[in-house]
């Protein structure tokens, strides 16, 4: 699996003009090597050039990893002092020849730390961002990854299900997260969730990214939750609003239109259709029913791996959707001061359209 | 709290002649602002130039979360096209006047992202490691944080011991995972915790960054646990082995030479000692055992707000312990093939020693 990976990404490399790359840890690298390792203190690095070995350079430490990686790669451990890093570094690029190289790296992942260290050693070398090469690479999703991604979104539809029935006034946004994210990991999820559930209710959910307070439910409220699990590292992310005793009519159209604007994004993805296009019919049915200037993200992003990652869906994106491509459609209204909605739900691209992975109830439910 | 934290960084600064630093979201920025930001796609960065008001470069849809900053800060929010992003960094440092300066930023933290949109707003600046004032910064903790971390630890602590009476032969390391992350959160700890819990069993004890597997463990297997709790944003970290059924007389032995080194470490801290004579304690302990190159990692490292941070415990580290610093102990022994032994405790350093702040028994316990 991992050598046909390296194969695709020499052919990316090739289009984009890029000879060699340089990756630190993260799912791109994991998903080339099989390998897992944290980002720390000490700058782990493999360097990657068209048509040779891949290079790791590597606390000593973790060498025992790599008695699973099952193709030739050549390694540079180094011990726990930082003055010896710097030599390690240069080892490796005078192995690799790599002078006046143009290097391509992630640029939400490659840290100043490793950049420093590959700089110093190559001083001759440009460092670029790599996402044309390697955020395709990981971009259409083969087969069993999709199903892993299913798998990730039935974890977390069940776990709400399960704990929907304790949320009531008086509940905390803090012990609703705490109880979601047990369930989540009692029914499978991988212990490092994708992220912690977000839970914002009444002026809270006016806030797309809020993090849980100790505020109590109360009638009246907008809650949404917005959260996901992770299996064999492929993420979901979904996200409902419900509503606490009565609402406000203006919240209860909000939230239609919201959902309105859910089904239209969800109706647009297919094959050969812009990214910006789902952007746009999510987008044209809120501004529609005048809230458009509270609408005031982006409709998506892709998902995989990573909990964002490329095709991002914001409007003007002229990337081609491909079959195989996941993504988010979560559309939002946030009134500052009365509350939030968002619906979120997790698309793949299939030949001739787009299939939903999630079928939570997406309708207004009272708590 | 925070305006007298910047008045310390602005010390820090004109002490280490960084006159600008440049900070993107993690702990650091939420030391100084309160403000919690997740590292996303999108480059929200903190200036802050000695004299002056600090200053932010973010996505609109976070705006609201600066209501709660009770000091005067600049802002530049952008919107969700990468077009325009570059012109938002342009638009700050010519607000701050930027012009060759010297910026100080966080090597493990400041990414590639972020970095290119200043550099590319600031051709003639110059970026270099932070670390001297901004882990400094952190490094001594004042009396809340170090309760904060201390009920951190008797989360974790009561933890392991709750589930405890579950774990036995034919547990497999993932659900003992699983199930002390439950236990973690159900006592109390912050949903994000500072990391995975660390399960290994028999052969894998032998890696000391294990990732849990479907292992089920059998008699004779050594069994390391590695987890920790958050609280309130503060972090433990502890370890503790344990033994399966009966084991190897050489593992026994092993068992008790680490525990004799954790003692020695956790013996030595006190103000004015350099942090690589607490692992040269730890190490020599391990060394005249014969099993020296066994020991294969540093002793410790500095513990607050982040997992891992300054000060770290390695051989000739000659930064001086001081009041308030909090680091780990945790020696350990590795044989390949066999299994591994790693007992860690957290220490903060006192007017006239060290205290520990864990007391889980460290003695080898069977399951």
């Amino acid at each position: 699996m991992t050598e046909s990976r390296f194969t695709r990404l020499a052919q990316l490399m090739g289009q984009h003009k890029i000879n060699t790359i340089a990756l630190n840890p993260g799912p791109t690298l994991t998903y080339l090597t099989g390998l897992e390792f944290h980002l720390m203190e000490r700058p782990t690095v493999l360097l990657y050039q068209r048509g040779h070995k891949p290079l790791m350079i590597l606390p000593r430490l973790e060498m025992i990893k790599l008695e699973s990686v099952e193709f030739p790669m050549h390694t540079i451990p180094f011990d726990d002092d930082p003055a010896t890093w710097p030599d390690a570094f240069k080892a490796a690029f005078k192995h690799m020849n790599l002078e006046g190289s143009r290097i391509g790296v992630e640029s939400t992942r490659m840290r100043f730390l490793e950049l420093n260290y590959l700089q110093q050693a190559a001083p001759t070398s440009t460092f670029v961002p790599g996402e044309h090469v390697l955020g395709d690479l990981r971009s259409i999703k083969e087969d069993f990854e999709i199903e892993e991604m299913r798998r990730a979104v039935i974890i977390a539809q069940d776990s709400l299900k399960s704990i929907l029935p304790t949320i009531r006034e008086g509940s905390t946004e803090k012990d609703i997260a705490a109880a979601l994210t047990m369930e989540l990991l009692r029914l499978g999820s991988d212990t490092e969730l994708p992220f912690s559930p977000i839970v914002a209710s009444g002026p809270n959910s006016a806030n797309p990214h809020a993090v849980p307070t100790d505020r109590k439910l109360t009638s009246g409220d907008l809650l949404v939750i917005d959260w996901g699990a992770r299996v064999n590292g492929y993420c979901s992310d979904l996200t409902r609003t419900f509503g606490i005793g009565s609402i406000d009519p203006e919240l209860e159209f909000v939230h239609k239109t919201v959902l309105k604007a859910n089904t239209a994004g969800r109706d647009e993805g297919k094959p050969g259709i812009a990214a910006g296009e789902v952007d746009r019919a999510a987008r044209d049915v809120i501004e529609n029913a005048g809230y458009g200037k509270f609408f005031t993200h982006r409709t998506g992003h892709g998902l995989g791996m990573e909990e964002h990652e490329t095709p991002y869906i914001f409007a003007g994106n002229s990337v081609n959707l491909e079959p195989g491509m996941t993504y988010t459609v979560e559309p939002g209204i946030y009134i500052p001061g009365k509350g939030g909605v968002r619906i979120e739900d997790d698309m793949v691209v299939t030949t001739d359209g787009s299939e939903s992975l999630s079928d939570f109830p997406r309708e207004l439910t009272f708590l």
